[in-house]
């Protein structure tokens, strides 16, 4: 066992599962867990699941409790990351699952967060294909900070952007709708996510262009177009599912219909992660289940002038703690693939 | 109690569902009860809600069966129900809840359905607006053929229908994405619909222009923008929940923004079974289950230069069988509204 | 319409389905709706499904508020209805939805809640079955004062008590197993009933003789059985459903096998929310959603030498809003079925 | 890379989730994949959470194709399976995860299943503890035919053996109510197990004495209880989630209710997949999905006079697939734990 990891926000769903990933990890080990309000509760009262670590208790969070790591995870709310990340030593590799390093732009930030912009940090999605045909995996070896990307941007990002960077699509009239699983919600007790009122219903939220992922979105297809401004439309639906992301992305055609499908064969021809289906066969969020795994496919509707591309992740999985695993094993130096499971608990 | 109606195809989803309308129904009672492959079978088998119906056997789908009743109501497979309509007396009204006599355009018919054309009907959705400021329910008073709108395709033409009538959206790239229960794809034996396979899953289905709504839609939007011709993308989802459809459907805003929710409320300020939410509340299923009732909600977002309108209704209620009594209502004379009910079971 | 009926706890599920219920019937109206949290809210951002009542305002929960209706049905917390009901003339029909008027047994009340017994009311359970051949309906024409029973004690009474009251079945070792919705919980905001929770589990609660529901039970069955003491093993499962309840209970045969499903028969024949269902056909949940129905099943193990018995209701229907309401017509003088849906709303 | 597995029946869930768990184990490699109806098939289109094993096409379920191979796991329907088994060689371990090596008592199978008996193979469940102390492990290394036991039969025996194996429960008088997933059921096309007919609903099966898991079920208990005839009173019910199983199990108590929960504590003291829980802590199918995990508590009712035990398995993971491999572990001479998940994928 090499490194140490330890979690900030362990109570939370991001923690557990990233608890759960790394109990399976051959060279990452399991350090301090820590939370907040349920700071002193015993970890399993929390993740049942974890059974393995039954005698762990939370400690608060704070820089002490943290220290002493080879790596530290934040898995807490936007606007506190940052907080607790300024407090790190720089030669500890900290992995960020909020959104408070993620964009680069700190206009785009302030109008969607309204605070002080804490600054980026190198991008955690390693498959991010851009226009000059580089991908986003090669500012990940050596850095000693990374942005762990929103889970519904991850969805959206891994299903257009092969199309963008190819130039088969047009970047200035997107609309992608979701179908989100609960957890993505976190855990926080609010009366819309009571089991009563998911379960049997879908539902809208954040419409009209003011969900905070967006401007995420925009800068990620942005790179893949290599620069030209993106339009997008994006409405997030709760279904009655815990877990899953499946998003259905459109754009206007741009190029010929007959080399859409190789512009997203040849993006995720190697990728280990990411994979573009047989022809035919569309993605469903159940194959992907508890992995860190993106299935994608892609067809052209002629008639409506426009590529429909869908992606499924698991949210917590390749959506949250298992792209922040597979960006520090890129980071430390590691096999990029160890410890990660590849096939969803299905059906 | 005035009339009798006949149920052929009672064994599946939409016919339960019209027993159980017409059991709560003050004037329409249930007649003759038909089937195809479960015929013989006591009608409690196949819908143990029924119990109040628990001495019922259904009958061979024949001409004869249906016949000495006011209305028959068809629930069948399309290309079966015009063939059954086609031996039924001109005097009785009959309503097809299937696919075969709702398009105008025979070409439509066949480039999607692939065989002849059975010829149209009036068309149930009295809700849908024209551009002339009328709505359909006018072609239904004493009609004697109705032709029941699709399910998807109702949710889809009253989310949007208002902005087209009214010219603040665009009708040459609208995309629309519903999120489905599983009962509208009905009783039949296949893999994908098995409980297993969807709990805990979202899956798209029918991608790339290939749903035969899609003619169906068309029309119906056609008819609200006064002819202009209908670009539409369309994407369903089915998500893990029984009954009801999500449609988000989006169109580029081509008027004023700020005429955008008068476009809405004015179209459905009398409807009794449409109801545009009060503002910032988005609709769900849950609150339209078992109701005949469509939930609607309209923003802009500008930045998209996009107009979102959602609708939710219950597939077999307002998607169906609700549409059927609603549209037999009309015909026979009797209030619209009567033994329809209009709260949804929730949560 | 003759009575109008105010709802105190009108912002909770219970206090919901009363609504619900209350839209559709036809003597009934609905009066003062009340909250005490939620008190100043629109009663429509708490239900979205009383579309027709969207005008309405939750006032808070005082005697002042309540008075001028005919009727006043309490949805509180137990404690609380006793309280409120304490305040409410003599003269006003009032029914209580929480536990504080159900027992008889002081000592039980006090050992089960830890506070003051509030004293008994006539119980609402018009189908219970008395050893000496009559029902519990008995007891509620005229009343001015009745106590809803428990949704779980519903299910659980309804499947045995006719095999207690012909003696077929022993009262000394009873077993009921429930799988249970969730929302017979409410709304309130604990963790284990967020929907990323509940959605893919089953899990039980209240496990080994301490659930408040075991006192009622036992009360209702010692009433069947004629006076014998009752010995009941009571554990609830939640799983993910919002509605329903699913009662598996099973005692030791103690007569003939043969007469055991006569004893059900009998006692269910002229009931008309209280079905047997036909012999081979089990209950289902989903056959009862929405419905003031209980399907019931039996069978004799004549290995185990036990009788199981099956019952499945709708716990916000059968179970709380339809009880109330059915109570209240017999109270009234109103025709018992009025205004109460039988069918339920499957699938 | 020791040993290759040859899986006859993969098209199944049990065969889904054999390869599944095979593609994470460091000594065991997927060879041969069979199906019957589904010979011909690429692998994928029944199973796309096996993307790794794209490439894969199902062969015809023949000796011939499962020649080769160091082992050979069967998922076939019961009857199937002994007829295959019977045409491969000695030398090769096979693993039966039908029933038809379970029982050594060829009259049971005979009254519960109607065929002839196709003889016994050492059972395996290695934790189920017996009354001299030893545990049904024993039996395993070195075998080469080996029953994999039913995953209702799992779930009730690991839930109360413990307590027969210590006296503290009585054989006489034992029932157990399940919840289970509907996985279990496995694909087979039947109407019951459509997804619209099983969300939002429970319902009972095989109920009164005729479930063919019974007599497995006593052999096990008989076997704790060191000879003693189980009677046993047997209701599984189907609930909305694709897999797990959660086990309630009452049986009278027999000894010192302070004895009880040390019972149960000593026999999973050490085993690494089956757990006692934190006293207070309930068993929830969620926290061992995908997992080759048994989460276990007890408590004791003293009113009741019984003793409540309740277990929590995944019905494919431990339930099948994970105690296939977990026995063939043992039957190689490998550690009994390797390449099984013991972390569920919660939520």
């Amino acid at each position: 066992m090499g490194a140490t990891v330890a979690i900030a926000g362990a109570s939370g769903y991001a923690g557990g599962e990233l608890l759960r990933l790394l109990l399976a990890h051959p060279e990452l080990g399991v350090g301090t867990v820590t939370a907040h309000s349920k700071a002193g509760d015993r970890l399993i009262a929390h993740h049942p699941q974890l059974i393995e670590l039954a005698d762990r208790t939370l400690e608060p969070t704070t820089a002490e409790a943290l220290a002493g790591h080879d790596v530290v995870i934040l898995a807490l709310p936007h606007g506190t990351s940052a907080q607790v990340a300024a407090q790190l030593p720089d030669d500890v590799l900290v992995l960020d699952c909020g959104a408070d390093h993620r964009l680069t732009d700190a206009a785009a930030w302030q109008r969607f967060y309204g605070t002080e912009h804490a600054g980026s940090w190198p991008y955690g999605l390693p498959e991010l294909v851009r226009k000059d045909g580089g991908k986003q995996r090669d500012a990940l070896p050596g850095a000693k900070r990374i942005a762990v990307p929103g889970c519904n941007v991850t969805a959206v990002t891994l299903a257009l952007a092969p199309g963008l960077a190819a130039g088969v699509v047009a970047p200035d009239d997107i609309v992608a709708v979701l179908a989100c699983g609960t957890s993505g919600a976190g855990k926080s007790l609010k009366p819309h996510l009571l089991a009563s009122e998911i379960m049997g219903a879908a539902s809208p939220y954040a419409v009209g262009g003011v969900h905070r992922h967006i401007p995420e979105i925009q800068q990620n297809l942005q790179l893949a177009s290599g620069g030209a401004p993106v339009t997008l439309s994006f409405t997030p639906t709760l279904v009655p599912m815990s877990r899953g992301i499946l998003a259905t992305v459109t754009a206007k055609l741009s190029g010929d219909a007959g080399s859409v499908r190789a512009a997203w064969a040849d993006a995720y021809a190697d990728e280990p992660f990411v994979h573009l289906l047989p022809e035919g066969q569309w993605p469903t969020t159940a194959a992907v289940l508890g992995a860190n795994t993106a299935h994608v496919q892609v067809t052209v509707d002629e008639a409506a002038g426009r590529v429909v591309a869908i992606a499924a992740i698991d949210n917590l999985a390749k959506g949250t703690a298992g792209a922040a695993i597979q960006s520090a094993n890129l980071a430390l130096g590691l096999p990029e693939t160890l410890g990660l499971p590849t096939t969803g608990v299905a059906p």
